[in-house]
């Protein structure tokens, strides 16, 4: 067991509240005064998380992206952030970025701290929001016989990653600097779906949770999974354990269609030899990020 | 201007929602679905809020009791904490520190992060709470003629922090390690107060941001501010400004006693020329903690 899967372990002993899903989920669901609240907190460290070299805005920006994602996943409508900030050289663009996108998604800042530290940037956020439908979906309600669905390419935070790494500075780096939360998607698909979370660790990794967390066999067929065009074919197993695409995977009862632009990438089945099938074979080597 | 204090005016802007008191108080205060959700997010760094050499599982009881200290302020039930935690060489010792905290205060983990890092260790902590009167108390209704108290000493954490950096096997070295908050106090106090705050960053500082928050002059009189026994007299001034003793600071309308064990310190005037007298004089030098 790794120190953090041996840490988690501990945490989870410590979180038998209903509200805290067994912390197997992407967020709390806290039933609070006729609301149901919808709660995350996500952290990013410099060097882990995002380049030195990067433009602190864009940190700011990914920062309150990620968090929204997860709330995303649970169709629920952002209330509001408190950020954790541990001061930079440069505090002033990451104040910029994170205006930009609070005010692109439509979300106040409700508080937080800052500190000084003498290492590496650690940023943190919390983001509340609250439920639009009930029951709020889960990761662990994929049931044999639903289809297996995504909302949008995965692999363009990978190109985008390398293209600023090279130094591109014609490549369009936006979906690794900026991603977009799929909020509208989410909250459109939180009445329909069986199960649904976002796929931020990456495609493999985060199927097989959902399939683990579900009792079940999920079956993806590798060539109706979208990619970017310019994805070199030879490279789509490695799009689809990279992450940071932050793209909803959820599944659907038969004969249910999304009421959005998504993708049909594979089947659930009642569960068999692995979580997993990527083209009838159980994939080898490593599924995503287990580190984020 | 400092780094710090440019960039909380950056985010002061970002935080026009009235739940955001202004980033001036120590949390929001959230009206949802008939319940007043009272929010606060404080962060801790190894090396800056803590002695590398110290028990791990102080530092979670401590990044608990901090933040609830927070909720005391507001006189708020406490509901449940999300952690954000940068992985370190021992992270049991952490995890155990912080089921004690959390079982002795009866809260609950509800979600979290845990992340790698390259740098000083740091972990993050959301503490949610309800609101258990209304109006929720904040920092600037202290009147002239209010009196000023505090529910207990301060220079507790101060004294036990040398004891600690001594090695002073035979010291108490609790008030600095694992500091309690006053959540019962805060409750009783609640509906009685017309100001309070928790005094983390040292009395006269807090004390002073009391009464700008207020638009008043606080006027202490040193001799009945309460110390430990042990603390030399000649240190006096110095342990109004160390911090860390996470006693709440509070002012009463005339005539209103407190229904908790507590000392009056001094009394509220119409505004002077300081927000601040120490025995009559604007106390000079460092107030405080600034960048806790």
């Amino acid at each position: 067991m790794t120190p953090e899967a041996a840490f988690i372990a501990a945490l989870r002993s410590l979180a038998p509240h209903p509200a805290a899903r067994g912390l197997a989920d992407d967020c709390a669901v806290l039933e609070l005064g006729g609301e149901t609240l919808i709660l995350t907190h996500d952290m990013m460290v410099e060097g882990v998380h995002w380049l030195p070299s990067q433009d602190p805005a864009d940190v700011a920006w990914k920062l309150l992206a990620t968090n929204l994602s997860d709330l995303a996943a649970k169709g629920a409508q952002p209330i509001g952030v408190l950020l954790g900030y541990t001061l930079a050289a440069d505090n002033t663009r990451f104040a910029e970025g994170l205006g930009e996108a609070l005010a692109h998604f439509d979300v106040p800042l409700l508080g937080g701290d800052t500190v000084h530290s003498p290492g590496a940037q650690t940023v943190g956020l919390t983001a509340l929001g609250r439920a639009t439908c009930k029951p709020v979906p889960s990761r662990s309600g994929a049931r044999p016989g639903d289809s297996v669905w995504i909302t949008g390419p995965v692999g363009a935070a990978m190109l985008g990653f390398e293209a600023l790494c090279a130094g591109n500075a014609s490549a369009d780096t936006s979906a690794y600097r900026r991603p977009v939360p799929r909020l509208a998607e989410g909250r459109a698909l939180a009445p329909l779906v069986s199960a649904m979370m976002d796929i931020s660790d990456g495609l493999l990794l985060d199927a097989s949770r959902m399939a683990e967390a579900s009792g079940v066999t999920i079956a993806l067929d590798p060539a109706l999974i979208p990619v970017p065009a310019d994805l070199p074919p030879a490279r789509l197993r490695e799009a689809l354990s990279w992450g940071d695409d932050y793209q909803l995977l959820f599944t659907l009862p038969p004969a249910t269609e999304p009421p959005c632009s998504a993708h049909r990438i594979g089947m659930v089945r009642a569960a068999g030899s692995a979580p997993l099938l990527l083209g009838e074979a159980a994939p080898s080597g490593q599924l995503g990020y287990e580190h984020r």
